[in-house]
Formats: structure tokens, sequence, C-alpha cells
């Protein structure tokens, strides 16, 4: 492995683009505070994983002004290139297909004259759409007759492909950072083993644990062979937990940039994957613009276009027409769908003794056409189709949980675990296809209730990954729904939940802004974060330890530099403590410069390391002098 | 039982203060949304227990208009008089001394000429200090020679006193409305049981039950003698968990008005206690009016204002201005001390090899002593005469967790749970004086190892309550503390925590606005309920059920007024869709009025509930023909 380090000036830029119609939109294109953006070269062509580096300043003792370094912390980064000064923005070009000679070098796809949906080629041929479309879209790839291109068919295969040895590096990095911790500064510091409830995360991810993980299904690497732009990133419990934030457009219009914006926005807090998920107009044509430009998965519930198609009447939606929009989706780029093929027509009358029935947007259009055609859900019967089109691309599923409980009184119903039960076999037919799967899960479910849907899950779909929507742990706080959803995030992630959904401040009122995005991906990163800590996941408290340690020797740049949130973090301190002397003060805002308790504790530590190696011998040693001594060093430690 | 009730008019009221100088004050004091105050009577004279209760509206149904009535909804409210229009709110009288005849009537108390503490006759004859004491300080009660006046001294002698009475009253009132739910709309819905994990909650609480549980020690009634405007309630695990906020001028002088503020503030969120940790000038005077004008019990930790008095340093502090301290809080009614007294000599050393020390004030300040006089804690040494003060005035103990850890790598270490131990055996100790007791804990823990620190509380406690902080469940957060605590503090809730001291966002970094707060006490309601939901507490889910139900049949107003925030509830849903109509339409801003999961849930509910009383009658009753009704019936709702 090679590193390659790229030093930047630390300036803040913001690329600025426009259109013909002179409209301009800004995007978010800073680095953060004292980082800079590393890659680490791997042996296959191209890979080269980009990561975080915060540099950190150095420890200064008290006693006797000697420094310590503090090496710099490496953390991982799902911002992509726009956090990269050296990277040119320009989003009518797109990122670069950082892919595409990977997935052209296996031999196995097809470039297609033209796009294969029929809706697809009457947006395209469609001359009023001109100004608002992506512009030279590529032609799109598709496997040759007979071949699967998906991840879980190569892993199968032994192949190890250069997106496995990318996850590889990439979930592993943080490892090296707790070594070196470990020489600087851990000093004993215990790292915690955890609990990992059998999940089973080695020390180092070798390319091979990674291949392996697919080929057995328990993880999932969403990477659509027309999405070439994508950073791999994988999805498994024997993983970094990771998060996913929705944007959409459904009430009111914005501009596309404003869309592309918001995936920027999202990935740049830490979102894994982002779902579009919107049902505006020109849905076609912003998802090509979302695409071309995410370093991230993108995934879509495409039976929500397919409804716009029949004017929003369910019962007039028809295989022809989702399997359409399932191709339109797929050739454009889309990483993972989202598919209710667990709504049966049997387990609908389960549902009205809930409080609250279905709450789940597609899993009630599909309730809508089941009891209005009283025939079995099409996308259930036609399930192995649309197996074929998946594998195709390499669009991976994500079965849908069209029942699960709206509130806590719904939560582990017969309905929510009789659809389960059904996503379970269809994960089966999946695997067959050697398509890889992962499974929605709740929704509104009580602290207590969480890890018995986390057992189920595993059980019943043979240890695929999980991936939930919160759960909210009550439902009395709307207005703080990241908040009653992170407790329960948190909670099965430890448990074994792959993939949190977020969950932002609106949910239930309205529309995010981009500041409760921002609220809803910090929070879910607190709660992945929290997870991989209590798993013990070897990489994560290294992180937790480096800035403990800057906390406790009063760094506060550094402390603010390795937080999820540098500039709220700053801006809180400097609301109490605007000065900049105030940052390297040896106390804090809290107790003030007369009284400060970690100061206290230095001194207190000072004594102790000096003469104490155990308890015993603390005890023993001349206590009597040593109090003298600490009353004439310490009493003026406050000048 | 009676129940009074009073007719608020809705219309918003702000009481303002000014004082002499011609400064004002501006008090919060409006009453919630909706909502009136009641008042239940019970059998002993002047209990008289306030609660909310939210009007709901009515459910029309969709198809024939028809109308069902929603019961109000009965909160626990710990707002005091401040949100009854009318009461009168006076804060230079102070609020009515409700317990005043309770505790004279018991006739183990005595008033006092003067003060007995040499610093609050210092500070009472002062005339320099005239302008800023509460007027018309009332004389300090004690207890008569040979007389203990804690409720734990009563309960074990058998008496039900009038504070017990009204916590049974107060616990028991949400059991009520659970029942009223079942019969206006539950019809089946489930009421989870829960998993207490070793606690007994009853499904009515009796004065009895509340007694016992004081007398065991397994539960506290921190209720001062001078502290009579107290409204009473218990913190033990089998009653409903409880948060404190905590309130402080450290670092800027704030007005007294603007502290009697705070305290109204977190108590109108919800906050069950508050702890005031002032450092600053005057607070003997600060103190005197939160107290004078507080409706719940209130905290401090004396070690803070005794450092004062020796202007910071901490080894010049001596056991006699420590219990100069002790009298002086105690007799203006402080109900209860945070005592550092497990902080041993012995266990300082054991925390020199932590990441973070010791970061707790009171730990530190006496890890700092115990070094500089080579003696042990001077309160451990001191713990029986500490008794024999708490006795005389009904002040609880709060045994402080000095050595609580200060970072993910120092949770559960021999400093911290060596500490517990002691707090255990100091446990025992107050209880043989039947002085009431709670245990202080951490702190920040990964979540893994929050369960082993409950489970060690309860065992070398004997059941004694558990007050925690957070926990957090990981460092790298500062900003969010509010939310990586909020994970930990529910998870302790539900586990056998019996009160959570919150969090707000500007942990480790600045001094709480009034947001902050706002925000941090939130949080905890909510974490408290998460708890308490899946504890199993038989009243608590009874609120999630009514948001739940106004929420499907969009009585949106309803949803806000029950919710924890109506106003940032309704403030969130006005954002996207200000129109007063939107928040009557059946349909919401997150899907448009053209598609909506749970109105398409309606229909599909109003076809099973008809037809389908299980599964396989659902299945076998001519599915066909209810299909064409349902076609003709339901393509047009939104017409």
């Amino acid at each position: 492995m090679k590193t390659t380090l790229k030093k930047t000036n630390g300036e803040k830029s913001t690329a600025v683009t426009g259109d013909e119609n002179g409209k301009q939109g800004r995007l978010t294109t800073e680095p953060y505070p004292e980082s800079r953006k590393i890659y680490v070269e791997g042996s296959q062509p191209g890979v080269r994983v980009p990561m975080r580096e915060i540099r950190l300043s150095l420890t200064r003792a008290v006693k006797d002004g000697s420094v310590e370094e503090n090496p710099p912390a490496v953390v991982y980064d799902t911002s992509g290139p726009y956090t990269d000064p050296d990277a040119t923005i320009d989003i009518r070009a797109g990122l670069l297909p950082l892919r595409r000679s990977w997935i052209l070098g296996r031999g196995d796809v097809e470039a297609l004259a033209e796009v294969s949906s029929e809706y697809g080629r009457r947006r395209a041929n469609d001359s009023k759409l001109d100004s608002v479309r992506f512009p030279n879209v590529r032609k799109p790839l598709r496997a040759k007759p007979g071949k699967n291109v998906s991840q879980m068919h190569y892993a199968r295969r032994g192949m190890i492909t250069p997106e496995m040895e990318f996850i590889a590096i990439r979930e592993s990095q943080t490892r090296e950072m707790i070594r070196e911790d470990y020489r600087s500064h851990g000093k004993g510091v215990a790292l915690h083993p955890g609990q990992s409830w059998g999940a089973g995360i080695p020390s180092v991810i070798t390319p091979e644990f990674v291949r392996d993980e697919v080929a057995r299904g328990r993880a999932i690497i969403p990477a659509n062979v027309n999405h070439p732009e994508l950073e791999p990133m994988i999805i498994g419990r024997n993983f970094l937990v990771k998060i996913n934030a929705n944007i959409g457009n459904s009430a009111v219009a914005s501009s596309i940039e404003e869309e592309v914006e918001k995936m920027i926005w999202a990935t740049r807090w830490g979102s894994d994957t982002v779902m579009d998920l919107s049902t505006g107009k020109n849905i076609h044509e912003t998802r090509e613009w979302i695409l071309r430009n995410s370093p991230v998965p993108i995934g879509t519930v495409p039976i929500y276009q397919a409804l716009e198609k029949v004017d929003g009447r369910a019962e007039e939606l028809t295989w022809e027409i989702f399997q359409d929009t399932l191709v339109e989706q797929a050739e454009q780029g889309v990483d993972y769908f989202t598919i209710h093929a667990g709504v049966l027509l049997r387990y609908v009358p389960l549902t009205a003794k809930r409080l609250t029935g279905i709450v789940s947007r597609g899993g009630s259009i599909l309730a809508k056409w089941c009891l209005a055609h009283h025939r079995e859900n099409f996308l259930y019967t036609h399930f192995e189709e649309i197996c074929e089109i998946m594998k195709a691309y390499d669009v991976s599923f994500s079965l849908g949980d069209g029942l699960r409980p709206g509130s806590i009184a719904d939560a582990n119903d017969d309905a929510q675990f009789g659809e389960l039960e059904t996503l379970g076999e269809l994960t089966k037919i999946a695997w067959r296809h050697e398509v890889q799967t992962m499974i929605e899960g709740p929704g509104h479910v009580p602290m207590h209730l969480i890890q018995v849907n986390m057992e189920k899950q595993l059980k019943e779909c043979q240890e695929a990954p999980f991936y939930t929507l919160g759960p909210l742990t009550t439902d009395i706080a709307p207005g703080y729904d990241h908040i009653t959803s992170g407790i329960g995030a948190a909670m099965i992630g430890w448990f074994g939940c792959a993939m949190l959904c977020y969950v932002t401040p609106k949910e239930h009122l309205g529309l995010p802004t981009k500041e409760d995005v921002k609220e809803g991906v910090i929070t879910y990163k607190i709660a992945a974060h929290a997870a991989d800590l209590a798993k013990g996941h070897p990489g994560a408290q290294a992180r937790d330890n480096a800035l403990s340690k800057a906390r406790f020797e009063f760094r506060w740049e550094d402390q603010f530099n390795l937080s999820l949130d540098p500039e709220t973090a700053k801006a809180y301190h400097d609301a109490t403590l605007p000065a900049e002397g105030a940052k390297v003060a040896h106390f804090c805002s809290m107790c003030g410069p007369h009284f400060c308790s970690m100061k206290i504790t230095e001194d207190v530590r000072q004594y102790a390391k000096e003469k104490a190696t155990d308890e015993q011998t603390a005890l023993e040693i001349g206590m009597k002098e040593k109090a003298e001594e600490f009353k004439k060093a310490g009493l003026k430690i406050y000048q």
C-alpha cells in the first residue's frame, strides 16, 4: 500500500456553477479544518482510497514546557473530491468515472446504443428538456447476454475485484491509527473489547475477507456498472456501521443544483449513501445530475416514479410500467432499489387493527393495488424477473418493509413480522440469482423490542445486511425525532444493523432544510459510531481517545477538529469565550480560570504517576513528604 | 379522590416583576396550548395534585362524517403554578408554602430564632446585600433535639405522610387515561408489557406502596422541611424515570431574576428537579430566590460554595467550613446535597493511568485536598456527622461519583468501581441514620458497558436510586452531547436508573443558553419516556397512543399539543405548510396532496375492518366483489 499525501492550503474554496440561463448554484467544497485529503493506493490499478487526515498540535507539559507530538488522526471520508482543493469540480461534467476501467476490464458488459427504457428514450428525445438535462449523458452499460455483473457473482467465483480491495483499505484505515495511538499516548489506556452479539470483525480487513462476506451475502457493495463515479463502500455487520440520508424535492420544486448540493452536503457530514426520494417533475433528469456527481451509492424507491407515471393512481400500476422504470433507473446508475415485494395480500388485513395502519408510502401503494385488483403484489409475482434486471447492472436489492410499524403500539406485530419472513424467502431467491441484497427495517419500536427485531432479521434473512429507519423509541416528540430515533439507531447498530437510515428533526412534520439534514446526519454518525464502539470495532475507539486526550490537555482546536462537526463545536465554545487566547488557555469556560477540574487532575496525575505504580505502593511511599512537596509546587497553579 | 377542574382561557400571560432599581425580569408563565391545570385532591388535608389536561378535538370519519370524541390526555406536570393562569405569580413573595402545615403538623420541628450557620448570619446582617436579598426570609425550621424529620424515618414507622399520598396520586394519574384510551380507541391496540429488568412497578401506585419503597430505601422524596413550596415527587426505579437540569451562573454574572427564570424555564419543559451549581458571587442570596420560587426539589454541591469561602484553594478546606455550608444551605431549604464522600485517598492513584484523570469538579477538589494533607477525605471521615445534619432538615444524599470516567477509555475502571463500592458502604450508614440516599453515576460509557454499571450499582448500593449524568456513549461529538448522552440515558433509564441528569449541547464547550437548556431538557424527557416505555410502565404508552392516533387521523393540532414541545412541532410543520387549512387537511407535507400513505391506509383499514376479523376470513370472503366496491369508492379520495 502506498500513501499519496497532498498538502492543502487550508483556504476555503467554493465552486460556483452556472447554467445558460445565468442561474448560479453554490456548492460546498471547503476542506475540513486542519485536514488534508490523503490517498492510499492498493495493488490493483486505479485503487486509490481517499481518507481524511487531521493534523494535531503538540502537547506541551505545564511542568517543564517539554513537548510531545500527537500523530495525525485518519478518519473515514465520505465527502468525495468536493473536499479536495486539488480536484476540479464542475457539476456539468460530473465526477471522474474512477471505476469505469475496472468495469470495462472485466469484459462482461456492453455499451448500449441507446437507453432500453421506453420512458427514458422519450425523455432523452424531448427537446423541451434540453435545458435541464445533464450534458453528454454516457451510453448505458449492461451485462452481455447471459452474464451477471454483480459483485456477489464475482465474489462467489473467488474474484477479488478492485472494488473489494478498495473497501478493504478503506475499512482498515483506522487500525493503523490505533497502533500509533498506543505508541504515542495510549500508555495502557483501555481499548474496550466490546460486545459484538455474534458479529465477527477481524482486526484487519483483507480484500479476501471482503470477498468472502459478499459471497456469503452478509455484506453488499452497492455499485451499479453505470455509476462509475462512486468510491466503493460496503454495508454489512462485520464492517463499520453506515448511515444513509434521504434527499428529495417532493412538495416544493428545487433547482437541479440545489438537489446536487443536498447530496454534497449530506456526504460532507458523513452520509455513506444517499437515497433520492424525489417525487416532483423532472425527476429523471435530476437523478442523472445527482448520479454523475455523487461519490456515494445512490438508492431510490422506483415505485414512487412508477406511480407518477400513472398520475398517482396506484390501481393503474402495471408490471410493464414498473419494469420500464427499473430499467430506466438502472441504466442511469442507481445503486440500490427499494422493492416492497413482501407486502402480500394476506398481510394487509393484519394491519386493520393497528393504531396507525400502513405508514410506508411504498407499502400503502402496493396494499392499495392488491386490494383494487384482488391479486397478489406484482413485485412478488415478478420477483425473479426483477432479479434478472438487477444482475444485468449490479443493482442491489433493498427489500422494503412496507408494513413497518408507524407507532410504538404497532411495533413487532404480525403484519411486520409476516412481511419480514417473506423478505427472508425473497433473499434466498435473490441470492440464487447472485443479486446483492439488504433488508429494510422499522420504524417505531420501544427499546425493549429492538433486539428481537435484529435477531429475527438475522435468522429469517440468513444474515443479509439489515438497514433500518431509526427506530424511533417513542412517538411523543415530533420536532425531535432525530433524537427519538437516534437512540434506537445506536442500539440496533450495536445489535448488528449494518446501515441506519437517518431521520431529521422535521420527520412527521415537514420537509427538512439544509440545517435539518446536517442535524440528522450528525445524529446518525453519533449512533453509528456509538454502535461501532459497543461492538468493539477495532478501529472505533481511536478517535474518541484522540479527542479526549485533546480535551484533557486543553488543546481546544484539536478537540474541535477531531469532532464530527468542528464548526459547531468551535462556535459553541466561542459563544462563551470568544478570544483566541481562550482556545489555548489551560481552563475551560464551564469552570472559569479560578477553578478547573481538569487542571487539578493534572496535579493529581503528576503525583500519582511519579510514585504510584499501583495502589498498594501508593499507600506505602512516604505520603507525607510527597504532600509537602505537592503543596509547595501546587498551590499557585492558576497564576 | 376529587378532581378540581379549572378552565383556562388559553390566553398568554407573562408575569413581569420589578425591583426597586427599576430593573425588570420577564418570567415565562404562559399555559401550554389547549391545556388546563387540574388538581386531584387526596384524603389528607391540603393534598391537591396538579396535572395538565390536554383537550383533544373530535375524530371525523372521512366516509360518513360521523364524529367520535377523543378523551383529554392527562400528563405529569412539573411546571408548578407558573402555567396556571389563576395563580398569582410574584417572585418577591415566592410560591405558597403548600407543605408548611404538613411539616408543622408533625410536631417534630422548631423554628429557629436565627440561622445556625455563621456564614448565613454574616450574609443576613450585611446591609450591603439588602438589595439582592429575598424579602421576608422565613425563620428556618429544624428537627427538635433527638428527632429525625426525614420521609424515610416516617416511612419506617409506618406513617403515610401527605407527601406520600401526593406522590401516589401524581404517579398514578396516567393510569386512568390508559383505561379511557382502551375504551375509546384502543380497540385491541397492544400495550407492550415491557422488560423491566427486575423493577416492580404496580399497575396502580398506592400511598402504601410509596411508603414501602421509601422505607426500603429504594426511592427518595427530596423534600427539605425548609422548602415547603415544592410539589412532592419521588425518585426510584419503580416510579416514572425523572430528569434533572442544572442551572448556574459560573462565568458570567446573571441577575437574580434571570436565575429564577432559568429554573422556571427548565421545569416548564419537564425538569423534575433542578440543581443550582452557581459559583459566582451572591450565591447564598440567589439560592434563596430560587428556593422560594421553586415547585421542584433543588439540589446543590455544597463543596463548590465551601471552596469559594477559601478563595478556591482546595487544600484550605476544613470540615468546619464545610459543615457550616451544609447547615447554611439546609436551612435555606436545599432538598439534596451532592456529597463526594467516596473519593478515598487510595483510589486517587488509580486515576493516574486514565486518559482523562478526574473530571468531576467535586472529585478533583477532594483528591487535591487528600493529596495536600496526606489524609483521608474529610467527607468520609465525618460522614456520620453529615448524616446528623441531613436528618435534622430532611436533606437527601446524592452520593457523588467524584471519580466518574471523563472519556470512553476510562469507563468502568478500578477507580470508578472502587468508589461505587464505597458509596454502597456509605448508603448503609446513611440508612442506619434513616437519611434518604441516592447515588450518582457516570459519565462517559460505551453502550455495551452501561448495563454492568446499573447492575453493579443496584448490588453495591442495595437498590438505592441511581442518578446518572448521561452517560455519553461516544466522545467524538462535542456540540451534540445532549444526543451522545441521550442515547446512554435512555438505556440506563430502561435498565433501572431512577433519575437522569441532563446534558446540553454546550457540554464540554461553554455555558448553556436558554435554548440549550430547553434542548437538553426535551432530549432527557425523551430518554426518560423511552425508558418508561421499555420498562413497561403501565401509564407510559398512553401518550404515545394518543399522539399516534392524532397523527394517523391528521389531527395536526392535537399532535402538536400532545408532543413534548408543541411550539417546535407546530413551527416545523408551518415552515412547510403555513396555512391554517393545512393543519386540518387530510394529507401531510411530506407527500403532498396527490399522494399520502396514511390516507391510503385509511382505505385499506376500512376494507379490512369491515370484512376481515382475522386473516383467514379475509382471504375467504369474496375478495373480488370487495375489490370492485373499493375501486368505485376509493379512486377519488383526493378530490
